[in-house]
């Protein structure tokens, strides 16, 4: 009887699963399911009106993708449900939400539905910003030494920031939570009725740490008094190590999803961590870029440095014996799609052919530098190496000549630049990177962006070989939690997938695209750093709104 | 017999002609003819294909205005030739071309109509620029005190460099032309038959000044030696004062346009110059702003000062008697142009109705500081105050909630920004500016435009009365011509128009743009002066292309 695992990856705006043969490594099936209530940031289900820069979603639609995606492979493929030895998932982080001591979403209970903060916070809500500022300026002046391990700054995406929000703004959910978890934590809770909190997005969004646990109470009071007992009460303290067995799909799991009682349930993962074994990633030196609506970098090195920006070092975050760091970029799909929404004539488009596609064919017939434009890619702020979500984007260069296609590709090689900034800075900081990978419905689509990737950091790039990288990451996590492979390394030889064909640096395009990045350098700290013209206009605009 | 005037006025993409009646002020017949040829940008007719930030026109185009716009306005208001007592014309400046001795263009010529230097330089012609730069700095070099009249710097879209360029890059048509001609000057030889130099266009744009002449030789030689001679040579040096009688309608022009030989014709004016009597500005303190695909400011002083940036300082330039003080922003409507035909969705666009009158009503709604954006209005170069062709625009505070009715209004925030700019380095130069006035299509139509600049620039606009401003303004001139008043001031009196409601300053708007203005003066000077990112990106695309 052949044997199979199930990994299933939840996006910004979807579930999907992967069911992988784990003789052959063959992506038997796959399954996608749209979230039916998508991001919500204008409004909730029942009409009120949300504040900006909240992203919320529905946890319903989540047990929604379960029910749908998993029955949908195992028919797709006609295997039996006993022939599944393990189940894996991953999730976009920091995605969080406030539940009941039985794992209940609050905002399922009648009462609340009308709160925002009973919902799920996306990775996206910023909305968190003014604490999260407040967390580093208190941090720093407490001398707390994590500070340093998330490049000096903490996120206004993460855990920590999120709840404080909650306090914050309603009181009411912040007391009658008795937990805060994250939503990859959450799922497993549902699928196997046991509480965990996983190494990989406590270590990397909630400041934890494997040798000094949670920042202390002293810091928590100092934020506020309230919050001084939180971690160990309405914060699991109890962190399971990344590769580790979670438990067994329930009775309530069985039945929503048509997999057998006492399946093996591997740990949540967060879904850019989980894509390195997909790859082959299981050593140091090299990184691993997923590009989607955001970019997160991920690179292991062999001890635990300092940079700039990163977003979290976490030692075995990603694999066992290794540091895992991660940075990122919070625009990019996103970039591309706002453009396209917002920018582009009638007369560019043509019926039935995606205009991202016919504007991509416009701007590869362009040359680097040809266009005179250059972008900083800030939309939707900056996460590595400035960590700042009140950042805003830039563009310069144009005349009454510039054309909607080179500005399209301006904002792909503004994305380019802000990879190459993270690359040199964790160089520069002593984590060498010798090879670069990029997975991501992007890296594997956008043949003109990926050459660009190349000729801007100067350096081949291999692409993932499975379209559903995170899956199938988490399929192999659910394969090792079912004691199929010795460890992840053994699995990664049978199951992990890249292209036989990678991208490679043109000489003279690496020439023109080095001395742009110095001016996107220059004007990156400019931006960042000098002139702070963007937080004050941010500042008006809310004080206008 | 009722006595009626006539002023034509060629623009950008037009000439357009106005019918006056002399006693009511009247318009009684007005009649457009578009260029045929329109803006040869990317090729000539010959299908020649044409440098980068070429901007030519073919002069066969201004004959045709003539022969058209004219008959049609005699028909049209049913008047006969005879009533007509003078003829004013104005043009955009500096619009030069090269003729033979008897006025022929040498575009005209078989022999040369494949040459693009040929033919005429719109003002708009942008690649002179390295000439430009090269005029400047002999010039400082040397210690040539006209410079500081131009505010430091001359302008690529003048005429010593236009010639310049025409010697550097094609010396057969250097050597073939007899003469260099402002096209104002060029028309008023074709009615007249006589050549003029006008004050106005020799003071402006090609460094004449009244007591000290043109530059003198030594500096000319300095540029190029084959330069030494070119005044009183290749450049009329015998300079007519603003508001004399140019001549009289010759055979050819009576055969043209249908009006009686003898007919007194006006110097030739500019049509920015033109447009202050048009709305009774015939003393100091009063500025008249013409907004059109680029705007030009214009306001008379008591005394001759220096003002960065300002493009020059004319006596007598506009009104006997006064310094006129010019200073402009070189991209102004067609910033909102390039926006619409390069930048709006489909969605946005409505069968029947104009895309501006859509964006507009969107904009429309939005408060001052509402959208976090800013712009700089530079993607047409800068005129004043920095006087430098090599920039571009620069636009920040884009995030992934940015609407193309926000990016639209902050184009017009950065063009009213622009103003505030130049108003203000006037006045700190001591060149009071008490009243400010608006002329030209745009400010005619556009209310939302109009708010923003009283909001922006803290002042009352009023908005000139005719629809054709600088015509009008060249009837007036035509009519003093034909000796209908004593002079300027009388015929004002009657002539001028402004609209019964103006534009106030709203307390609360005034409030906020200074805030934002602030941050617009930083980058202004930053971009301007400090980091020339934009230049050097220029460079490169000028390198790869």
């Amino acid at each position: 009887m052949k044997r199979y695992s199930i990994g299933v990856d939840f996006g910004s705006l979807s579930g999907r699963a992967v069911l992988v043969d784990l003789d052959t490594g063959i992506e038997a099936a796959t399954s996608v399911f749209e979230y039916p209530h998508k991001i919500m940031d204008t409004e909730l289900p029942t009409g009120e009106k949300l504040p900006l820069d909240f992203a919320l979603q529905h946890p319903r639609d989540y047990l929604d993708v379960l029910s749908y995606v998993i029955p949908d492979i195992l028919r797709k493929s006609q295997i039996q449900a006993e022939q599944v030895i393990g189940v894996g998932i991953d999730f976009t982080s920091c995605t969080m939400l406030p539940v009941l001591k039985d794992g209940t979403p609050l905002c399922f209970l009648g009462q609340y539905k009308n709160r925002p903060h009973s919902y799920v916070k996306l990775w996206k809500h910023h909305a968190a910003q003014k604490e999260a500022e407040k967390i580093n300026e208190i941090a720093e002046k407490m001398g707390e030494k994590w500070l340093s391990r998330y490049g000096g700054k903490i996120s206004s995406e993460w855990f920590i920031p999120k709840i404080w929000q909650i306090l914050n703004e309603d009181e009411v959910i912040y007391n009658n939570a008795d937990r805060f978890v994250e939503a990859t934590d959450w799922i497993i809770w549902q699928l196997t009725g046991r509480e965990t909190h996983a190494a990989c997005s406590a270590g990397y969004k909630a400041i934890w740490h494997k040798k000094d646990g949670y920042p202390n109470k002293k810091f928590f009071k100092a934020l506020d008094t309230r919050m001084e007992n939180i971690i160990g009460t309405k914060i699991s303290a109890e962190i399971i190590p990344m590769g580790e067995k979670a438990g067994e799909i329930n009775q309530f799991a069985a039945e929503l999803t048509g997999l057998k009682e006492g399946t093996a349930v591997a740990v949540g993962n967060v879904d850019a961590h989980v894509a390195l074994p997909a790859v082959g990633i299981v050593d140091s030196g090299k990184m691993l870029m997923i590009i989607g609506t955001s970019t997160c970098h991920i690179v292991m090195g062999d001890e635990e440095r300092e940079v700039p920006g990163k977003c979290g070092v976490v030692e075995d975050g990603v694999v066992k014996g290794y540091f895992g760091y991660e940075a990122g970029q919070s625009c990019v799909g996103d970039h591309f799609d706002w453009f396209v929404k917002n920018c582009v004539p009638a007369d560019y488009r043509s019926e039935g052919i995606s205009i991202h596609k016919i504007l991509r064919e416009k701007a590869k017939k362009l040359k680097p530098g040809e266009s005179g434009l250059l972008a900083l890619d800030f939309w939707n702020g900056n996460r590595s190496v400035l960590v700042d979500a009140n950042l805003s984007g830039m563009m310069l260069g144009m005349t009454l000549q510039t054309k909607p296609e080179e500005i399209y590709r301006v904002l792909i090689e503004a994305t380019a630049y802000g990879t190459k900034i993270i690359i040199d800075t964790f160089e520069e900081n002593g984590i060498p990177i010798n090879e670069l990978y990029a997975a991501g419905g992007i890296a594997e689509k956008d043949e003109l962006m990926m050459q660009i990737y190349a000729d801007v950091t100067n350096r081949e790039i291999k692409i993932s070989g499975s379209p559903q990288t995170p899956a199938l990451g988490s399929a192999m996590f659910g394969a090792v939690a079912g004691g199929y492979f010795a460890d992840l390394a053994q699995c990664a030889k049978v199951l992990s997938k890249v292209r036989d064909v990678s991208y490679k640096p043109i000489a003279e395009n690496v020439k023109i695209y080095q001395k742009i990045y110095e001016e996107y350098k220059t004007l990156y700290y400019y931006f960042g750093k000098e002139n702070n013209v963007m937080k004050r206009l941010k500042g008006i605009k809310e004080d206008v709104r």
